[in-house]
């Protein structure tokens, strides 16, 4: 039997770190697994990359990371209950690790198991089909470098290959004729773009607040953010405020629902991102928009028409790694055959009853409860370890709080993990002070020092952020 | 028999146009012909767009063209032979137009014909396969608003999607953290996100000398070209130097191979673009440089492998939209049977001996006179309309030495047309001074009253570009 993952990511590793633990745990018959990733290294969306829009072989880009990015939820409700934090760094760090520290810790992971070798580099899948006939999937990648098409057969397809790489991008008058750059949430890369200048920001979800957090933090003179049904409503400090929707542009003057208008020099677009999948025919395709329970997916992972065919990820997320790995652990037990599937028609009123749940919820806190609930469910499929999804779905709720209470501030913060127990210790200096981001600078001033990486560091750091940034009082800054 | 045309750029609907002149012509039996364009309107490259990386559809952006580009050659060099652009402006114009004033002339060819009726808009070719058994392509296109897959099937199909979509974008050292915005010229849209600000351009080839007129028009402060094995030689005014290759970046500072060095606010690659057909298998794909006579493809056109497969300007091009049209009137007339393909071998000798009196070719001149003598070779095949190839070849030999005499200056020249015979009026003002290059102005400006968007933008005008621009000496500017 052979099953091939499609990606990479969080998602694609924890389906190869699932079938490592089988192994691992004597279990027998275990089929072949073959993951086929378009970037050069494993880790997906948290690779950063300098790219936009296509990249060194015409493929779109999938990463949407940029420069500055810190992790915007507690580090203790996505830790992979079979490797904790402390385990791979050694000692208590803070919640809020930047994007670099969060990749090491699962890179961590995998260079500890067998997964790397499973994983074919640089092949992008372009089409996957199924043959009733012979019951198999025709899996078409391409070899980029060698910059040819292979095509294999497989029994079980395991789609990994996330939901924030394509940019959902409304169109506004006047765009084509605005006097800046223009770009989508996807194709951020740099704050310091805008240092000094103001940038419009349409969207008022996670991208928008956090994009205006380091652009102001990186000295943008001024950031607005207009939003269609509601404001973020933080307190947010001197320099970014919020308006109604964007009506048009006229030149670089925009103009709002409010009748207000502003001189913009940039717009990023931060109006979120499709569920696009250009490999797949329509018959395996999942249709959705971005939601706690998307359709058609028996228990969020099963493909409706052809259970054969598998989804990790495609929900929208209060919980991430820790709920890949609880659905990857899942999906394995499907096609080991170890979980019985119930028949269709079983399988849709299950899912009718489980959307129907969200649809019940009124707020946040229904949602994390509701999400806890779905991860609860799946982890009794399988034997992926415990790791205390009630008590993560409260700190979720605290870090709600947080957040409202101080959206520049609640980095600052520590939290319990659910499997140490160990208290995170406060990030070493207040956030807004903190310009380098890298994973070195963060060990290092964290007290990690014995890390492998913290040493090497100690010789050869990587490119940094230091420079001091006046801000647009013209004072120098913060740090 | 069914002929799939896949785009609806300057080639695709010179192929469109190449059918119907034979319907006009009382040719019978010919074949239904269907032309996929992605797009949601015709012109190809021709369309501007505000958006960049992916489209709405999630699909990669075609368009690479800016706002302000004006044809960078004469038009008396890309005048469709039976269509003049007095017939269309009914009178002379200039030289060097406008993009959307070339663009209203591609449209007009086409919305005087029936080619358009032949369209099918929003639909992006996701697949061609061939079958030895039905001895027929299957096209999959994506039905972009109706989200859905469509397969049908043709006798023939023609590629004409063009090779300047996507980029080829190099590595630098830095570039991971340089402190600005780095994009492929592919991205390229508004030459006023630089104005007052340094912005670096890598490349010495069309884009990279376009670009930085367009920048150094607009109010940057400077520009820097940085080139791989030679500077563009052009006498460049104050404002734009030219430098040799990047090395590598530290934050904002640029190093050069002299070891010099810059700050700079933004990098253009201007790189070049790669031949990409994400819609090809491996036997149908052409694989190339850009240069004037690729491998396999007969008379440029006809794909080796499978006869029936036909690729339409996928050359390096001094010509342009004629060249496309004599290449789309001999597709025909191989589709229709009327040009006796010779066996293979004979085929590959004739491939051999064009490509080896391209190489040795030495000059510029050369490489126009090789251009010319293939479309003259080409024109033997059809009926296409006599249009002066040898008499164009020298313009464009004269236009290399205007531009060699004037960089920024060379747009204000006129030429006589080959068909007409009329000389082109200079452009009503300098160039540098023209800062609205909408096509209402354009043609008010020249005298082009009686056209009917002329008449209309007396009412109502597109968005331009009239606001002062200050200089790097911060005076007021030009217009």
């Amino acid at each position: 039997m052979r099953v091939a993952v499609l990606g990479a990511g969080p998602s694609g590793l924890a389906q190869l770190r699932a079938f490592e633990a089988a192994r691992v745990a004597g279990v027998e018959n275990l089929p072949e697994v073959v993951c086929f990733e378009k970037q050069s290294d494993l880790g997906g969306m948290w690779n950063y990359t300098w790219r936009t829009g296509l990249d060194e072989f015409g493929e779109p880009v999938h990463a949407s990371m940029y420069r500055y990015l810190w992790s915007n939820g507690p580090k203790e409700c996505l830790e992979f209950a079979d490797y904790s934090f402390e385990e791979h760094f050694g000692k208590p760090i803070p919640s809020y690790p930047p994007r670099a520290v969060l990749r090491d810790y699962i890179m961590g992971r995998v260079e500890a198991s067998d997964a790397r070798r499973h994983i074919r580099f640089n092949h992008a899948v372009k089409w996957v089909e199924y043959s009733e006939e012979t019951e198999k999937f025709s899996v078409t990648v391409k070899d980029l470098v060698a910059d040819e098409l292979v095509t294999e057969e497989f029994d079980h397809v395991v789609s990994a290959t996330g939901h924030f790489s394509t940019p959902h991008a409304p169109e506004f008058e006047g765009l084509d004729t605005f006097a800046g750059r223009v770009m989508h949430a996807h194709d951020f890369r740099e704050a310091r773009e805008f240092t000094g200048r103001t940038v419009l920001l349409i969207g008022s979800s996670y991208s928008a607040e956090d994009i205006a957090s380091q652009c102001h933090k990186y000295g943008a003179e001024r950031v607005i953010l207009s939003y269609r049904s509601r404001p973020t409503g933080y307190a947010w400090p001197e320099g970014i405020d919020e308006v109604p929707l964007l009506q048009r542009l006229e030149g670089s003057t925009a103009h709002f629902a409010d009748g207000t208008s502003a001189e913009v020099d940039g717009i990023i677009l931060c109006t979120g991102y499709l569920h696009h999948f250009s490999y797949l025919p329509d018959d395996l395709r999942l249709v959705t928009n971005n939601r706690l329970y998307p359709g058609d997916l028996y228990k969020g992972v099963v493909w409706q028409e052809n259970p054969k065919f598998l989804y990790l990820g495609m929900q929208d997320q209060y919980f991430t790694f820790n709920m890949f790995d609880a659905q990857a652990w899942f999906a394995r037990e499907v096609i080991l055959g170890h979980v019985d599937l119930p028949p269709v028609a079983e399988r849709q009123a299950d899912i009718a009853e489980w959307r129907a749940r969200e649809e019940a919820g009124t707020c946040a806190d229904d949602e994390i409860d509701f999400q806890a609930a779905y991860i609860r469910d799946l982890l009794s499929y399988s034997d992926y370890p415990e790791f205390g999804v009630e008590q993560q779905a409260d700190l979720l709720k605290q870090w709600k709080q947080d957040k409202k209470r101080d959206i520049m501030g609640y980095r600052n913060l520590g939290y319990r993990s659910t499997l140490t127990g160990s208290m995170a210790p406060p990030l070493h200096d207040d956030w807004i002070n903190v310009l380098d981001d890298s994973a070195e600078s963060f060990l290092l001033h964290n007290g990690v020092t014995d890390h492998p990486r913290a040493r090497a560091a100690l010789d050869a750091r990587e490119a940094i952020v230091t420079t001091p940034i006046t801000t647009r009082q013209d004072e120098p800054v913060r740090r």
